[in-house]
């Protein structure tokens, strides 16, 4: 699952890290003194949707619409970790134009944040490289989504995944937890907003900014130790099966709302979801997830941070029909802007072209900076 | 040992893939008609010693002399691979200019051939992470080079090495064959002259090569299959110890000849080696290998492929001073022109730079024309 959809992205509602979330929870809670450096990315694996939407890209547009004018904000998508599974070249092609439209299309604007095809910008891979040289293969094999990905190839349970042959993974399965470290330090980014899922990784990412910080010293630290940015949690659960996440991968298309759907499939898809034959309406994620997941999406479409529990006392009385009635109202109005947006932009493959090129120009500028430093520490100069 | 000094270029004379030998030998021997393109690698960790020179360096000047006007030749100073271990920042900058400064002063000649730095060409790095995700585990897990780094991080012997927790070993030690496929691919090179422990690592190159070819495929096949370019071993010796290679990393430095030696270092070198108390000199590699190593290195110097056992035949009834007086001088003759332009080269720091800068431009050049074929291959475009 995280290898598949928006791996960088994905949130849970899980805190499994509480004081790392209390620390982010403060982080985010007072505006910074020092400018922060804003880092995340996106796989061009098909049109997001509205799980990806709710739990992370609209974070990226509040984080740049609130951020300090000192603050700098870089997002990537993220092609290179992309080919990690098996891609046709086409889709992905298509996939990396139809993200970066996604994007401009939900409102980030290229003015405040750096956008950028991370394959275009070569020091990615080169930084990825000096890392590869300083970070232990134990590290990597500890990380989780490597053993589930083990585990998977041999349809076995996580436990035993250790021990599962991993001969026919590919070398890129098990690096790519470094190439994104060499994402997020080529920029020197101190904040990441990643979910949980991806806390592990980020762990990963300052182990090796501080090893290459003890190993290559200079006049000062060369990389931050850049932390976690846990924004609201919104997660959003499968239309036909609300007992997972919401995937891009699923293979039944009407369980997820494609931020370019139109009215008409995002009725039908409401329409089809799955609740449960209790009457009445009441917010109970454990005996009644599907009525709480459609609750959930209602509350965060129609009143940013309002309690679900709010929500759900307004449909006292009510039942599935008119909840669903007036979620379709809910997500088609959320949806109307962006998939208008997109549609017209995706047209525009010039102007996306040049954008594209715009963005590749500031990373490489931003990154080099970093490479200077990084090649002379080393001895590569 | 590969890890150590030369990786790319150690010869040896154990031909373990006879049929793999056979073939290379009739590329070898009879002039290609179509266009070659030779690559070969070397690594910035010092001066290289007679054993390289011998072994490899003098035959990238051969072939440079004897290619033909069509065939194309790169030969790349490979600085990303020396970081699998640990280097000393300073020493690894002087090195990567005193490895150009002995190419240049052995006769490769930048007009005949590209030479360059492997870090100057990020293209290698961007090809480096493609293949890693078309390459299996269980390939790289396989490289003797691999199992024989595990079996010294634990002090064991090879066979037991599968079993050898290798947690506290660094990815780019593992990944560094993929690194390879890329140095010699990213040219779309044919032929690659490079000693026999580099044939696993040069079968890797060509199982990626065709596994590339077969998942991404175009109008026509991207990659050659690059064979190995065998030349003429000479298998060199240490002075001190003739059971072992002469090694760059040995701790007893008079068991080297440096290139870069004057005079009366190599006098004393040579008058300290190993030999044996049995009168008169035979060529006996077994019983005599102290013996053998010098005649080896009197026949490389005096006579270029000159039958060894001919050499020998010249000391009948004479004695080790004799031989070793004589190998001096030789030595010494040999050495001289390029120790005298090294010293001088080695100063003109702004000619070596305009050298690495330009060799650079033509090698990045040439591996764009590559890279934008791959990119458009895997639909990162």
């Amino acid at each position: 699952m995280p290898l598949g959809g928006i791996r960088l992205l994905t949130t849970s509602s899980t805190a499994a890290h509480a004081d790392l979330l209390k620390e982010h929870e403060s982080q985010n809670g007072q505006r910074q003194s020092k400018p922060r450096v804003i880092f995340s990315g996106i796989q061009p694996t098909g049109i997001p949707h509205l799980g990806n939407y709710l739990g992370a890209l609209s974070n990226w547009v509040k984080l740049q619409n609130t951020a300090s004018p000192s603050d700098e904000l870089l997002f990537s998508i993220v092609g290179w970790h992309a080919l990690t599974l098996p891609q046709d070249p086409q889709k992905l092609r298509e996939a990396r134009m139809d993200i970066l439209a996604v994007l401009l299309a939900i409102g980030i604007d290229p003015d405040k944040a750096v956008v950028f095809h991370q394959d275009h910008n070569p020091n990615h891979t080169e930084l990825a490289w000096i890392f590869n040289c300083i970070t232990p293969m134990g590290k990597l094999r500890r990380m989780t989504t490597w053993k589930s990905r083990l585990a998977t190839s041999r349809n076995m349970g996580e436990e035993d995944a250790v021990d599962v042959d991993e001969g026919g993974l590919n070398l890129g399965l098990f690096a790519y937890p470094v190439l994104q470290a060499a994402d997020i330090l080529a920029y020197r980014a101190t904040h990441v907003p990643v979910g949980d899922d991806q806390t592990q990784h980020l762990e990963l990412c300052r182990v090796i900014a501080d090893q290459f910080n003890r190993n290559f010293k200079g006049m000062e630290r060369l990389f931050p130790l850049p932390i976690q940015l846990n924004t609201p949690s919104k997660r959003i659960l499968s239309l036909r099966d609300p007992t997972s996440k919401m995937s891009k991968s699923a293979p039944d298309t009407s369980s997820r709302i494609l931020l370019t759907d139109p009215p008409s499939t995002i009725a039908n898809k409401i329409r089809s979801a799955v609740t449960d034959s209790i009457p009445g309406i009441t917010y109970d994620p454990v005996n009644r997830p599907g009525t709480a997941n459609l609750l959930t999406i209602l509350a965060a479409c129609n009143y940013d941070n309002e309690d679900v529990q709010e929500t759900a006392g307004r449909y006292v009385g009510k039942n599935h029909g008119a909840l669903k009635k007036d979620l379709t109202e809910a997500v088609v109005e959320l949806l109307k802007g962006p998939r208008e947006k997109f549609e017209k932009l995706r047209t525009e493959t010039g102007y996306l072209e040049q954008i594209a090129q715009a963005g590749a120009e500031k990373a490489r500028r931003r990154s080099e900076a970093t490479m200077v430093e990084v090649r002379k520490r080393v001895g590569l100069v």
